[in-house]
């Protein structure tokens, strides 16, 4: 089973393709002991053994072992993947940072703050412009598809033979939808989806492989913009955060490693710290164009992303997600021959709500909480639903070309359902003169109506939600409603999560609007006298919110996102309770949607705090020991070896003072680095050499944000014999102050230090500063709360 | 000059009145030192020394002989008070506490949590009571002064003698302005101003002394009625924040150490981490009670307080500033006889800008920054005048009854200035059968006409900023607009910093729309054609946003409340563009309105980050040394004279494991508190009667909450001769894992720690984990940047 969650799991590529050292994630700990006993060649059956891992083998040997447990087969979500890695969002302050640092001036640091700015600038303008993009190339060719399908019907609705424009609808939604399912199943399967549950992982501190990469962009855009032409139950808002994020790492470093291109720029941002900072701003840039909602994407990344809350970054933030907004704008309004007039908000428009027709009153509460409750519950009943479908394709769903088939099936269906509804449905409505349906369906109505059915149905799924806002009441009838909402949401349901570049809000608002608005007519109809029930819209927008808050389960982000949207604060209070109801009910059930999918990937992703009961535990029961350490100055060989060892999981080693053949562990003095070691191989920064050939330049900073974040592999750098006797002096390079807990430090205290600082190690040492073991990521995100209290996960070479 | 200083500082009474351990701070490092003098009694001399802090002799003495720095009069911005203690974000983890952690259930943790939200819900609930409370007090007595002096004026004006109408309005605003000013500068000199420079310094992690007492509630809630019904030009906005953290202090304590009464509840709540979440819950929602703004409230906490952000934390917060947004709405609905009716703001009513008259232009966009940098600059200016204004009030108006008259001064001339300005307008405007004006007066203008210099000045400034944003175009023509910008700009400033409870935020609106819509008008009337020019309310919102953004520089929060209070999201982007120019503007000259007043009171206030050029200072440079250790198993005796040495400025002391009488710094096992070691002394929990007395029951950590926050001094403690020889064990009570930094560890890393964990005390040690010093807030808030570089600030005991 577990082999089979690798071959769909985000990063399943990795391990599959590529030459060693350009694909992989290098700074992985697993991987280079896959390719290199690629390269040995004789253990062929181990290799197989490691990459599928026999969970039930391994941990009986392993954890048994250890721990005398009883032997199980563990669930797929009670397993820590080792495969993920933790960016660093610390400094390392070696000798070289700080001399740099120190040679800065005043200036130098006004420099680097006005860059930054510039920085931010750039992602926002380019966010909002690749949302332009998508915008138009969506609307342009969905235009053209649904003119066909449109002028198909018309003609067949007379002369008969609506099952050739059935078939026509189908095939076009599935050939488009193969489209972009192949390019995403075949080239980057980390941009299926919407890329939320990824960002949300970047941002907390995981390095998930391949996420921000250039060609990752390039495959999301097409994808998204394939599978919405395509007619499937999907948005086009949630890719743009991802989106965002990759122009944020990609233009932030100042170069394209894809390209082979280095613009010698932004040198100074190649490192986690600052990298990290600038994908949350492209993250909130992302949002801030797809909803038009620049505070709503600040938020949002401070909500998913944030450890430390810094004032400066929020504010670099903030400017990325309004130039964001305001490109998207500008262009926009060029393209709508409008120029100039900036009012429109991002590529989902609730449309305008007006202050008059959006009042609400104090009995009326009662009436959101109970919507938000049904909003809660029928999230929960997605995200459980979504969650059974997810396993069953890690099941059984893993091959490419299964994922694109699938694609094309839920395509096909989409349409076919979408026919049937419509080919069924009787409600037809007058056809005003100034109607706002896009491509009205006369079909079996009389002429000037057109058939309401349709218009949730034949449209882009953001003009469905709008006209459920703002259409008249009476514009649908209540068996429309509802007949809607049920196929939507088990459409929706099975195409999240489909090998497509996709997102979930809209589908989502749909539903909800869908069922507001259903709730808002059976309300008005049960009361005789109400006139103020008779606003439909207003439901709609209300169970828009309780369903998507049921789903995603944001509140605070997702809030201002939707007030932001809707243009009108007037319904600040009702749509936070919504959404704090829903919260509520929904995580009775089962945890929110994006949380399903990382905890499915077994990303050990670290929650805001560590579980409440686990204050038993202590740093020296949580920490990985014995620790690989290294003298201060040590034995190249010893280092390659080290390197090269398998069994090494950990990407950083403790520097001490001296190792000593006797049982006392040594002193600590400093971490280094797997890459920083890979670097100092790689240009044989080595005692002899350097007393030798005195004239050889100093290694600099350069030297190491050259190689980041792509460091080769350490079976790629050649170590003659005669250098494997040199010696090398790390006192320079290593951080000679890392942080440290005691050994009898409890969990919570040492989980608030990792994560409000966003540590990938943390020695634990004894009270002579002695190395006693060594806390990572995987380390703290093994504990968490489950029904009988606090569990471990195991960790798995998944 | 110093002692002029203490005297109207924020704690300036703490040093004059109250007994010993009742009303001073007894956390509070420095005064011990003074109360223990005093009980001396033959050392007068050197406490009158003490505590005027001749601070030119002292700093010959201390700080040349150290440095060798040349003798100079230090500068009243350039000391850092050592009267400020640090709060403690940081739990103290000792055996008592991991007990009780570990004895809790999951269930127990959910209970707590169950208790925090309904503390949050009462925190909201509580404050929106009170800016309910505010808002009918001052609409009814404003509504009775005007009435009175609108008839005076009226019969006078027929008749002539309209001077005893003059001398009928200062005499009023005089005398209502008088009551608050008294009680503020007698009862509680920490009342004045808004409040928000205190709360800010308390979310940092400052110990303001009585700041979030309930006195100083009542004081600042009788306060802020008499001065905006005095006719000052001030706001009631800014105080509600301060009102509300007092609030969440009171409620979340579940007792008042002023009424002598505890409820038992909320126990748990008792210390700085848990409080200070609070007070950021109740600040938020002061904030969401003011401007109905609830998302504004909770970025205003984050923005202005937070470091590390959590997540759940953050939707408490979110959580209390709906409840008081809820609360205030609800009342006001009753009270203005539409019960139920939820859609009005806060307490300041930006009125509805309706999308169709707020469309903006790209082509508007330029204007929008340059209106930012006109904000900006006014925003500098009234800054600097004010500190002019402030450094001569701490020399010169310290004594109360002189503060007070400056007050009635102040409240004189405002009327004065008033009369005045409307008296020679000659701005006659037609009284529409619509008019929004409440008290308009006729004077001198024709029947059916009224004076629409009154409309801004005979008006409480919430309705003048309203009649701005709204009020047809040609309601006010140029001249009045620009004299009475220039009136109300000095009179606000002259007003900010007087000894009354009053906001800046409602001034800065009014001086900002003032002049925003004067260069709205002036715009249309440069160009013949300017249709869209023709909207001078627009003008005035951005205008409004300027200047507040010019003189207290916040952005993001800002943006939020604008937009929330002005409930149109259309404005949004223009907005931020306005706040973020007027910043960048203004901080080129001087800093924000609060950080001044911060600074004036030599505050040792954290930044988000250490100064940029700072990394040439290490942890061995920046620390306090040497350290005060105590062994882990200490004499009575020792302890007591420890804390009684009036040199000992820390409140944290390292346990080591023996303290040799050998050079060589002992080893580190813990910290203990100076509240820790009161509250152990008071109990006697000595090792050797522990021994006599097996019955004693154990010392528990309730003990430790029930002294909370106001632990008794040390010389209220007695000691007998007999006692000083027994035995202190404090294994159980000291946190056994204080965070640690080695000394080569540099300043931004250690600030970096320092600020991300909220700590108190952090622990220096060599590599064998011996204690070499100890660094705490004054050491890290010294240090910052100049216009020469870095800079550091000056200890003194002011």
């Amino acid at each position: 089973m577990a082999n089979i969650t690798k071959k769909v799991s985000w990063s399943s590529r990795a391990d599959e393709s590529g030459p060693p050292g350009e694909g992989t994630p290098l700074l992985n700990g697993s991987e280079p002991r896959l390719s290199r006993q690629l390269s040995g060649g004789e253990n062929v059956f181990q290799i197989g053994r490691l990459s599928t891992v026999d969970l039930e083998e391994e941990m009986a040997s392993e954890e048994d072992s250890l721990r005398g447990r009883p032997k199980e087969i563990p669930h797929n979500e009670k397993l820590l993947s080792l495969k993920f890695e933790s960016l660093d969002y610390d400094n390392i302050e070696n000798q070289l940072f700080l001399e740099e640092e120190r040679r800065m001036s005043y200036m130098g640091f006004r420099c680097l703050e006005i860059s930054r700015w510039v920085v931010c600038g750039l992602i926002g303008f380019l966010t909002g412009l690749i949302a332009c993009f998508i915008d138009i190339a969506v609307e342009q060719l969905a235009g053209i598809k649904y003119q066909v399908v449109k002028q198909n019907i018309e003609n067949f609705t007379e002369v008969g033979g609506l099952s050739i424009s059935l078939i026509l609808w189908a095939v076009l939604n599935a050939g488009i939808v193969m489209i972009g399912s192949i390019i995403v199943a075949f080239f980057e399967p980390i941009a299926a989806g919407s890329g939320i549950p990824q960002i949300k992982c970047y941002l907390n501190g995981v390095k998930v492989p391949r996420v921000v990469r250039l060609k990752t962009l390039l495959v999301k855009v097409c994808g998204v913009i394939s599978s919405v032409v395509g007619g499937l139950a999907v948005g086009k808002e949630g890719p743009m955060i991802h989106s965002g994020a990759v122009v944020a790492a990609g233009v932030s470093q100042g170069r394209s490693t894809s390209l082979k291109r280095d613009f010698k720029i932004f040198e100074y941002f190649r490192r986690d710290t600052e990298k990290r900072d600038f994908v949350s701003a492209g993250a909130a840039a992302g949002v801030s164009a797809a909803f038009g909602a620049p505070v709503g994407g600040v938020l949002f990344s401070l909500e998913e992303g944030a450890s430390f809350w810094n004032q400066m970054l929020t504010w670099r933030i903030f400017f990325a997600s309004m130039i964001s907004t305001f490109t998207l704008n500008f262009f926009l309004s060029i393209y709508y021959n409008n120029p100039g007039e900036l009012s429109n908000p991002g590529l989902i428009n609730f449309g305008r709500f007006e202050t008059d027709t959006v009042a609400y009153n104090l009995y009326e509460i009662p009436l959101f909480i109970v919507m938000g409750a049904i909003g809660g519950l029928l999230g929960a009943l997605f995200n459980v639903l979504n969650y059974w479908l997810t396993i069953f394709r890690i099941r059984y769903v893993h091959r490419p070309c299964l994922q694109v088939m699938e694609a094309m099936l839920v395509a096909a269906v989409t349409a076919a359902v979408s026919f049937t509804m419509i080919y069924f449905s009787n409600d037809c409505q007058p056809l005003g003169p100034d109607h706002t349906e896009e491509y009205p369906l006369q079909l079996f109505c009389a002429d000037g109506e057109y058939n309401s059915m349709a218009t949730a149905f034949f449209n882009t799924p953001e003009r469905s939600v709008r006209s459920l806002f703002h259409n008249q009441p009476g514009t649908y009838n209540p068996l429309t409603l509802a007949l809607f909402t049920l196929t939507y949401f088990f459409l929706a349901c099975w195409t999240y999560g489909l090998a497509v570049s996709a997102g979930v809000f809209i589908p989502s608002l749909l539903i909800g609007a869908a069922w507001g608005r259903l709730f808002g007519i059976l309300l008005a109809s049960t009361t005789s006298t109400g006139q103020i029930w008779a606003k439909p819209g207003k439901y709609a927008l209300i169970g828009a919110a309780a369903q998507l808050g049921g789903i995603v389960r944001m509140t605070l982000s997702l809030t201002v996102i939707m007030v932001e949207a809707t243009g009108n604060v007037t319904y600040g209070l009702p749509i936070m309770l919504v959404l704090m109801t829903a919260k509520i009910v929904g995580d009775y059930f089962v945890e929110g949607l994006y949380d399903i999918h990382i905890k499915l990937q077994s990303v050990p992703f670290l929650h805001w705090e560590a579980p409440a009961t686990s204050h038993w535990l202590t740093a020296r029961e949580v920490m990985s020991a014995p620790v690989t350490c290294l003298n201060r100055i040590e034995k190249v060989g010893t280092i390659v070896d080290i390197l090269s060892n398998t069994s090494t999981n950990h990407n950083g080693f403790p520097v001490v003072l001296e190792v000593h053949a006797s049982e006392e562990p040594p002193k600590l003095c400093g971490l280094i680095l797997r890459s920083q070691l890979i670097v100092l191989l790689k240009h044989k920064v080595f005692v002899e050499l350097a007393r030798t050939r005195l004239t050889q330049r100093k290694l600099q900073l350069k030297d190491f944000r050259d190689a980041y974040p792509r460091f080769p592999p350490i079976q790629s750098i050649h170590v003659s014999q005669d250098e494997r006797e040199c010696m090398m002096d790390l006192t320079e390079f290593m951080n000679a102050t890392p942080y440290t807990v005691p050994q009898e430090t409890s969990l919570p205290r040492v989980f608030k230090l990792f994560r409000a600082l966003g540590l990938r190690h943390l020695v634990v040492v004894d009270d002579s500063n002695r190395v006693i073991g060594l806390v990572t990521r995987k380390d703290l995100a093994r504990y968490h709360l489950g029904k009988h209290g606090l569990e471990e996960l195991q960790l798995a070479q998944t």
